[in-house]
C-alpha cells in the first residue's frame, strides 16, 4: 500500500462534470489500496474572476485582502471536491491551508512555505479518509492570516505536502501527458520523456517549459520527491521528475539532450553608450535589481577604443520591461549612458541535458543546425547542462523544429497524443 | 465616541457599486468619529449559487463541506469591502469567523454561537482601522472545522459581537425603512415604528415578520444589545428595538398595539377521526417532533360523544409537510386515526402589542373587525402580548388592513418610503 498525493489544476476541476471525473479517479486510486492527499487549485477561470472583482473596487487592493479574496477560490473546489468523493461512497475532507498546516512567511501574493505541520492530514488517512487540500494558500505562523503562494502555488503545495507525509510520489495531474522533448505544439513529433533528473527540470521550467514551475521542482529537488507528471485526460503514464532510476529502466548511458525549451515571454532591453570604466555594468544591474526585476541573459559588446563607450544588452521578463526601463531612465544622467533600447519581438531556446556535461561539441552543433536554418543568433549563455540562445521571436519556432531534429530528438511514431501545449 | 456595530445583508453589497456605497457609508461613521465593526453577508445570490453547485456534485453533500463552500461567500465580500474602505483613505482589516473568535458548536448548517472571542477585532478597533467580519460563520473549538448559523446568521453574528465587545448599538441594515406596523406592500399607510421592545419583536418574527430573525432578537434581549433597523439606500432613523427609552421619547403611557404580522409559509394539518381517549395527543405530537418538525398552533375539537373521536389540528412550517405527513402516515395503525388532511392556504395574521396585557377587550376588538371585513377565523391562539388567527390564505391581505385600520395603526402620513417590505 503506498501513499501518494495528487494535484489537480483549474482546467481539472472546472465545472461540476469536471469534478465528478477527478473524484472517480481518486476513488479509483485509494480502492486500489494506497493512501491519497489531492491538492487541487481553483475552479477554472475563478482567481481571475476574482481579480477583476477586486479591480472594480480598488486600483491597489491591500495584499492582506487580496490574499483572503483569492483563497475562496480553492475553497469552493475543494469543498466541492470532498462532496463528489463522499457521493461516491468513499470518505473525504476537505482542509483548507491552515487546517492542512501549511505554514508560510508573511509575503502576501507570493508567500513562501515555511512548514507543513501535517497532523490532521494524517488523522484523516488514518480514519481511512482521502484528504482534500486547498493548494496555493497558507497561513502565517504568528498572526494567523491567509496568505497566497502566487504563481505554481498549487504544484507547491502538493511537493510541500508530499514531502511533509513522506509520499512515494506527489503526482502533478495536468492537461498534457508529460514533459515532452519540446512543445508538441511546435514540433509535432516532440517525445513525451519517461524520466527527467530534478536538475533538467530545473533547467526546463527556468527556459520556459510550464509544464512545472521552477518553484515546485527546487523544493521536490531539495527533498527528493518524485514529481509524476501526467493528463488528468487519459490513463497514460506521464513523466517522472526524480534522480533515481525508475522501474523499468534500461540501464543505459543517460541521453546527451533532454529537449529543447522556448520562451516568447522575455525583452531585450539595449543601455547604449555606456562609459567603459569598472563598475558601471554592476551600476546598472544594481539599478535594475532595485526595481524588483529579474535579469536573465546578460551580453557586452566589446568596448570601442575610439570612444571608451561599449553597449549592454540584457534579457528580463517583457511584463517587467516598463518598470525597468523606467528605472534606468530617472538615472540616466548619474551612470551617463547615451540611450535606451527596447525590444520586445525576441525569443529563446534553450538545449537541456544533463548529458552534455561529457559531450563537447554540443553548442557547434546547435550553432550549426541554427545556421543551416537561416537563423540568427543575437545572444548566447551557457551553462554545465543548458545553452540558451536569443532569436527573433518569429523564427523561434523554425530554430524548435531545426534544433530537434538536428540533436534526434524527433520521434518515430505519431505516440504523442497532445491535449495542450508545454507551453501552457 | 462610541462603539457601533453595522451589518450590511447580501443586497447592500450586491456588486461592485453597491460594495463601494456601502464603504462610503462607513467610512462617514468612521470618520464621525466613532469605532465601527462591519458583518457583511455574502454577495447577492452567492450563496444559492453555491447551494446549486453543490446539488450538482451530490444530492446529499456532506455538512462540514456544505459549510466549507458556503464561507468562501463572505470570504470574498467581506475581502472586497475591506478593499473599497481602504480605497476611501480609510484602514481596514477582514476577519474571518475563525478570525473574529466567533466559536460555535458542531451543528453544521445551523450552528449556535457559544462564545466570541474578540481579541482580534479589538485590536484592530485599536489600532484604528475598520473591523469587517464575515457574517453567518464560525468555527468549531476544539476541532476548528469551520461552521454556518443558518438563516439569519448574519444578523445573530452581528448582534453577537456587539454583545463581545459592549456596542452602544447594532444597525442592521435592510432594504426597508426599518419595522412597520404592518408590511407596507399590505398596508401602505403602515407606519414605521421609532421603537419596539425586544418582547414586541420576538413575537413579530416568530408571526411572520421577517425583518429580524427570531434567534437574532433572542441574543440581542439577552445581552440587552440595542438594535437599529435602518435602511442601507438612504439616510433615516429606523426602528430601535430596545426595552430603555430612547433619546427623544415622550414619557408617555405605552401605545397597546405595536404592529399587525402576518405569515403565508405555514400549512395546515388535520387528523380525523382520533379516538379521544388520554395520552392520543401527546402521541401524535411526539411523532411529529421525531420528524424534527416544529408545530406552531394547535386545535382539537371538542368530541362526538356518540363516536368518541375527535379531530385534531395544527399548523407547521409548509416546508415540512412532506415530513409530517409521511411521518403521521407511518404510525396511522398504531395511533388508530381515520384519516389526514392537509391544507396549505392558509394564512395567519397576529396582532402584537405589550400593551394588550393590561387592555381587556382585544381579541374582541379584533374578531370583530375580522366579522366586520367577513373573514371566516379558523384558529385562534392567544398568549400575553399576542393573538393570532388562522385565515384563508386569499384573504390574509384583507385580514391585515381590517385589524390595522381598526386597531388606528393607519399613519395619517404618506410616510412610509418602502424598498421592499418587512415580510422579505
Amino acid at each position: 500500500m503506498g501513499l501518494i498525493v495528487q494535484k489537480y489544476g483549474g482546467s481539472s476541476v472546472a465545472d461540476a462534470a469536471s469534478i465528478k471525473r477527478v473524484a472517480k479517479r481518486i476513488t479509483e486510486a485509494k480502492r486500489a489500496g494506497d493512501d491519497v492527499v489531492v491538492v487541487v487549485s481553483a475552479m477554472g477561470d475563478t482567481t481571475d474572476e476574482l481579480v477583476d472583482l477586486a479591480h472594480q473596487i480598488s486600483p491597489m487592493p491591500p495584499s492582506r485582502e487580496m490574499d483572503i479574496l483569492l483563497t475562496a477560490g480553492e475553497r469552493i473546489s475543494m469543498s466541492l471536491l470532498a462532496m463528489a468523493i463522499a457521493n461516491l461512497g468513499v470518505e473525504a475532507q476537505s482542509f483548507t491551508g491552515q487546517q492542512a498546516g501549511v505554514i508560510t512567511d508573511e509575503a502576501h501574493g507570493r508567500a513562501r512555505i515555511i512548514d507543513v505541520k501535517a497532523s490532521r492530514i494524517r488523522k484523516a488517512l488514518d480514519a481511512g479518509a482521502v484528504a482534500i487540500v486547498a493548494g496555493f494558500q497558507g497561513v502565517t505562523e504568528h498572526t494567523n492570516d491567509v496568505t497566497t503562494l502566487g504563481r505554481g502555488g498549487s504544484d507547491t503545495t502538493a511537493v510541500a505536502i508530499a514531502a511533509a507525509i513522506g509520499a512515494n510520489v506527489c503526482e502533478i495531474y495536468t492537461d498534457v501527458d508529460g514533459v515532452f522533448t519540446a512543445d508538441p505544439r511546435i514540433v509535432p513529433n516532440a517525445r513525451k520523456l519517461d524520466r527527467i533528473t530534478y536538475e533538467e527540470m530545473l533547467d526546463m521550467a527556468a527556459s520556459g517549459a510550464k509544464v512545472l514551475m521552477l518553484r515546485c521542482v527546487e523544493y521536490a529537488r531539495r527533498n527528493n520527491v518524485p514529481i509524476h507528471v501526467r493528463s488528468s485526460f487519459s490513463g497514460h503514464l506521464g513523466t517522472m521528475v526524480t534522480d533515481d532510476p525508475i522501474e523499468g529502466d534500461v540501464p543505459m548511458e543517460q541521453p546527451i539532450i533532454s529537449g529543447v525549451a522556448h520562451d516568447r515571454s522575455e525583452a531585450k532591453i539595449t543601455v547604449v553608450g555606456v562609459p567603459d570604466v569598472p563598475g558601471t555594468a554592476a551600476q546598472i544591474f544594481e539599478i535594475v535589481a532595485g526595481a524588483e526585476v529579474n535579469i536573465d541573459m546578460i551580453v557586452q559588446n566589446v568596448s570601442a577604443a575610439a570612444t571608451g563607450l561599449t553597449d549592454i544588452s540584457f534579457t528580463l521578463p517583457a511584463a517587467d520591461g516598463q518598470k525597468a526601463m523606467a528605472a534606468l531612465h530617472a538615472m540616466q544622467s548619474t551612470v551617463g549612458f547615451a540611450s535606451l533600447q527596447y525590444d520586445d519581438t525576441i525569443g529563446k531556446l534553450s538545449l537541456i541535458g544533463a548529458g552534455m556535461r561529457s559531450h563537447p561539441g554540443v553548442s557547434a552543433k546547435l550553432f550549426g543546425a541554427l545556421r543551416d536554418a537561416s537563423i540568427n543568433i543575437e545572444m548566447i549563455s551557457t551553462s554545465e547542462i543548458r545553452v540558451s540562445v536569443v532569436t527573433r521571436a518569429d523564427q523561434l519556432d523554425d530554430a524548435v523544429r531545426a534544433v530537434h531534429t538536428a540533436f534526434g530528438l524527433d520521434s518515430d511514431e505519431d505516440e504523442a497524443v497532445v491535449y495542450g501545449g508545454t507551453g501552457r
